[in-house]
């Protein structure tokens, strides 16, 4: 990022009403923005993006059932006609709380409250060399480089003479058995099996492994035994080797080196292993969690730091239910945002604030057409009509009239077409002759 | 490029029919192809892309209006379940007339009928300041690079406190008074009248200027009169500033310097003055006109070159009803590689081909919401009417169901609501680590 500029950010409009400086445009950051439209503050929405990403459908992008477009929103468009948010596309660097100012890419801002909900971001734990040679899927860019990687693979796989030595551009494999890994493993496989046998009849795709890796016993580790199975002889339906309790100790670009040196050879080792919070400077050791979030209240008030808040992944609040914290998930992020807004309210006008109680709604995860597991408080169930739950639920989450549509026709072309068609190789080729030495010193 | 291989392009399949190898699939290569599927031929299409773009529309994605994906089109979906027909992603580099083989990037195929259809590139004039400063408009991916420059630069704007010092990131010059430049100057100067208001309400867009530049006396030089007033009342009315009679010197991609010393003051310059042929080593200074274009007789055989045609922008032709060569539309295009698909039938056969004649089916631009001109054989209109003309046109010349329903859709969508949506500022940010130093190498 550009370095902190020691100038106020410019034309941040004047008002009379307490300063709510949010930090990150998530599932946290931008439900709390929008919670506080028209209410009595004057909200600043910084991103360093200048849209909201829909998280959990990267994986569609990535795999060319959905345009990017589709599940990003321009942010200053949500807030057309507001008069009392203003948005910025900013990088944040650091935190004063003692001068109460947030230091960015475009200038300082002073705050009364100021909320961080950063989010987190691929956690490699460590290994560099892994974190040289995978491939993360924590922004939509990242998804739409999958996206461009796995098709020029093929394109370059066809180029080859030998078999042998197309493997290692054609298998992927994929890391972490949560959700996300669940849902690449299961949508790659799909594409094996019904797309790109018809894209490239020269080569044999009985050749291509899908490997699905997973550190714990189980996949789906947070849901019930019965998701966690059905998934399991779902993935193995589709081809997907499946291997639990298995560590990734090594890779080198070309080749994973498996624990008892087992090695698999791809190109293309997708990296949804573990998350870490994104993180700024001007916090005391004290302040954070061993894992690295910050410890906030009852309130997501960071500890000892009255007037700044933390929600979503990049937090961590304890309490009797939840003694190790809640899960990193999109529904706790939105739940404590609205719980939030409630307080900052209560807040300035003297009143009692509430103590943020997560109310889970279920999980859920999809495997492929008509597979998926769904998990509810008082009803599990698996397949078909979880298959339909899970478009359902997501096509409401999704912001805004235009982008459910597109999405919704999407998912209706491809199931009937079984073609996800948007394996287009467009790619950043083009840089202005003048900018091209710029890109080369920012990287 | 990579250098060309000195071995056969791997995986060709075995075929007993004469080989037509097509370079480019734009207009006319693809239409070539498509027409000789299940013809007695070998075809094998290549393309430095994996898929086909639709031109004319490329400047609604550089305004926001439409995604990439809307207008490009898989080339390997094109050809399932053909078997005559093979596509390869490969550059192309030379020929060898003699002993009748291509190379390219992927190694040497061998041909019995050569067509080379690979279309113009940006001509700049040999202004090498324009070249390193200005930004073309020939490809997919730079128009989607001019929609992330125009974003980026007003996120620059809103940051800088000085209205004056603005200018250069708001300001717009089109240089290139045809259909393009056109097109570009009413999309622009609407999104500045309609959506980037409400987008930057900090920002004054009375302060902003559209500026379309052209060297020759009137707009849309080779269009009726009437079409050419009408267009520039358009423009003037959507208040685009249109300089006529007007040669762009120089450029520092910050001024732009006119003859006689008039300066404007932009960081985006955007130049559809001129384009010129793209070419492949092999042909000598014989077989090119002196604007670069290869000659061919009235079957599009090079001149010299039995076996080796040229289609499309990339070749000139001359008859007596076109002494200088036909227009380098799409139109001449489409219908030389209709033209070809037959003589090569014909020519298999042992019968008479016939020569290329080309059939004007009239021209048409549109300037913005409601306003297009329209030059048919018969009749010339413009207006609401000639709008509708133009977008019924160019909806069923889009390939592809999907395509034409996706582009319906965004276009009634963005007339209903005034605000194409997809003002998104997804950048290529990501790169892998471990190949950050491929790309600063490649470029």
């Amino acid at each position: 990022m550009n370095s902190p500029k020691n100038h106020p950010i410019p034309n941040i409009p004047a008002s009379k009403f307490p300063k709510v400086v949010i930090v990150g445009a998530g599932f946290a950051g931008l439900k709390l923005a929008r919670k506080l439209i028209k209410k009595n503050f004057q909200v600043i929405l910084l991103d360093k993006n200048n849209y909201h990403q829909f998280q959990p459908l990267f994986y569609q992008v990535a795999t060319a059932g959905l345009e990017a477009s589709a599940i990003s929103f321009p942010l200053r468009k949500i807030f057309h006609n507001t008069n009392n948010v203003t948005f910025r596309m900013a990088e944040v660097a650091s935190v004063d709380s003692v001068s109460k100012k947030l230091f960015t890419s475009e200038g300082y801002v002073d705050y009364d409250y100021l909320v961080l909900a950063m989010g987190a971001d691929t956690n490699y734990f460590g290994n560099k060399n892994i974190e040289y040679f995978a491939t993360p899927m924590k922004t939509v860019s990242e998804a739409l480089y999958i996206r461009n990687k796995i098709i020029s693979n093929y394109e370059r796989a066809i180029n080859i003479e030998r078999p042998e030595n197309r493997k290692h551009l054609m298998n992927v494999v994929i890391v972490g058995g949560g959700p996300t890994g669940v849902e690449l493993a299961g949508a790659i496989a799909e594409l094996r099996n019904n797309v790109l046998p018809k894209d490239y009849p020269q080569l044999n795709f009985h050749n291509m492994k899908v490997v699905l890796i997973e550190a714990g016993p189980v996949l789906l580790g947070p849901m019930s035994k019965e998701s966690q199975s059905h998934a399991l002889k779902y993935l193995e339906g589709l081809g997907v080797e499946v291997m639990l309790s298995t560590l990734v100790k090594d890779y080198n670009g070309q080749i994973v080196t498996l624990e008892g040196d087992v090695f698999l050879e791809t190109q293309t080792l997708l990296w949804a292993a573990g998350i870490k919070p994104n993180l700024i400077e001007g916090f005391e050791q004290a302040h954070y969690a061993p894992n690295g979030r910050l410890l906030v209240n009852e309130f997501s008030e960071v500890k000892g730091n009255n007037g700044i808040f933390a929600i979503g992944d990049i937090s961590l609040m304890t309490n009797e239910k939840y003694p190790k914290g809640h899960p990193q998930v999109a529904q706790v992020a939105l739940q404590q945002a609205v719980t939030l807004s409630h307080n900052l309210i209560h807040r300035e006008k003297s009143q009692e604030q509430h103590a943020f109680q997560y109310k889970d709604l279920g999980s859920m995860a999809t495997v492929g057409r008509k597979l998926a597991v769904v998990d509810l408080p008082f009803i599990k169930f698996q397949g078909l009509f979880a298959w339909l739950t899970w478009l359902f639920v997501h096509l409401m989450a999704i912001l805004g009239v235009k982008n459910r549509l597109f999405v919704f026709i999407n998912w209706s072309w491809n199931y009937l077409s079984f073609d996800p068609s948007l394996r287009l190789l467009i790619k950043p080729k083009y840089v202005r002759e003048s900018e091209r030495k710029e890109l080369i010193e920012e990287k």
